[in-house]
């Protein structure tokens, strides 16, 4: 990357927040491998005076559980640092007297605990994969079409991501398929929505232009960020594709190789 | 219906083109069941001077096989009078030099014998129910995305149908899904394509207006003719729904109980 691309906004930074899946660790058998650089690139950040926070839509797995399996990675982190998708939906839920008919992952169940889920009134779907089959799709679908005005929550609206040696389709496709099917639009829960990235600056207490997002999703990452007023920073691992580099309507503020290499030129702009 | 709802098209008509799952027969367990008086009602316009033509997206079986159960359950119909998308995509595929990966059910396969289907430069789905999978959907997902300019054709692009005694998915919204996680654009063969319609009118030899579409879909069999210059009929069977006569962009020419009373009315205005 040429110093050119960059925001030049490592003077004025007070926190960073990373997306996990694709910046952290590459998702695959065995829950994943970390992504060469990313373990130490975390710990300079957190030995930093900069505010770290992790910011996925990951929806597979509930925080708790998530969050082990980082640490097992290798990964320095916390369940209070973490901001996913299903806590922030559960609060919406309960706030606006909605019981859900969940399409999710069984990892991701137990969030929904403390929610009422009889006679449900919406659907909420989030990265379900394998309990996408045509039988599970159908029935949310029964459940939307039968209600005198459907609303459908989605956790995250990605289009893919990277599982292992190929790319799957994410949450936002279903999603998709569901809004077409019901005519209806989803309400996203997660990235890119103003909301979520707004409570994450809120629990830094910082401003948008103090903070910056480090993500492999053009769209839902950097895009989502800097629709907030946040810079934008996007790393070439994960679900990055070099087309991403002549996007239509995203532009990043700064293409890095990777993570290591993003903290590096962040720390280094510090001093 | 009131004989206000009519188009009051019969004395000019000079073709029928009938939708045949939801208007002839309602799809089910051993290949469904007639819906009361469709069988006389179709033996009605063929003793009269009316054109009939068959215009159907069912994408689950080849033509000879789809014609065949029609003929189970009683009507006199044969291929040459049915219409249906997997014949006019293989014209497109061979015209255009289209090798296709195929997300179909099994009964269509056949349609496809003749097409090279050998290292894939675009994606052709149709109705493929069951095999909407997880897996089938990222395989069909992965060999668009790894295309320079990756094509995807869908076989109609119906929202949802009656199958037994529910709703399921129809095609249409698996290829939104597709669409969103390519960010393409689908191209539809079938109805509501123009290009579809037309084919049928001109296999009739007849003009526009001269034509009448008869479905129980608003949008794609009801809007589609209208969009050619036809008349568009909704019948009160297969997939209405009571909401359809509210609907914010497309208005049928009138709404009758079902299809023997939509010929009843047809033939009288003739006397």
């Amino acid at each position: 990357m040429a110093d050119t691309d960059w925001p030049g906004c490592g003077k004025s930074l007070k926190g960073v927040i990373l997306d996990m899946c694709g910046v952290l660790y590459d998702s695959g058998e065995g829950g994943g491998v970390a992504i060469t650089g990313s373990i130490e690139a975390v710990q300079k950040l957190k030995a930093s005076d900069l505010q770290l926070r992790f910011c996925t839509n990951e929806t597979q797995l509930n925080r708790e559980a998530f969050v082990d399996k980082l640490k097992r990675l290798g990964f320095d982190i916390s369940v209070s640092e973490v901001f996913s998708p299903a806590p922030a939906a559960v609060a919406v839920l309960k706030e606006r007297g909605f019981r859900p008919h969940l399409l999710v992952y069984d990892g991701l169940l137990p969030e929904f605990d403390s929610v009422d889920k009889t006679n449900p009134n919406c659907v909420v779907i989030g990265d379900a994969a394998e309990k996408f089959t045509y039988q599970n799709l159908n029935e949310a679908f029964r459940v939307l079409i039968g209600l005198e005005k459907p609303v459908l929550f989605s956790l995250g609206g990605g289009r893919y991501y990277k599982e292992g040696d190929g790319l799957a389709l994410d949450v936002g496709a279903y999603m998709k398929a569901l809004e077409y099917a019901c005519d209806l639009k989803a309400e996203v829960v997660g990235k890119p929505s103003p909301t979520f990235f707004q409570s994450v600056l809120n629990d830094m207490g910082l401003q948008p232009h103090e903070a910056l997002m480090i993500g492999d999703d053009l769209v839902n990452d950097v895009g989502g960020a800097q629709n907030c007023g946040m810079k934008g920073l996007q790393v070439r691992t994960g679900k990055y594709r070099s087309s991403d580099e002549r996007h239509s309507t995203v532009t990043a503020d700064g293409t890095v190789d990777d993570l290591a290499q993003a903290v590096d030129m962040i720390l280094k702009q510090r001093h």
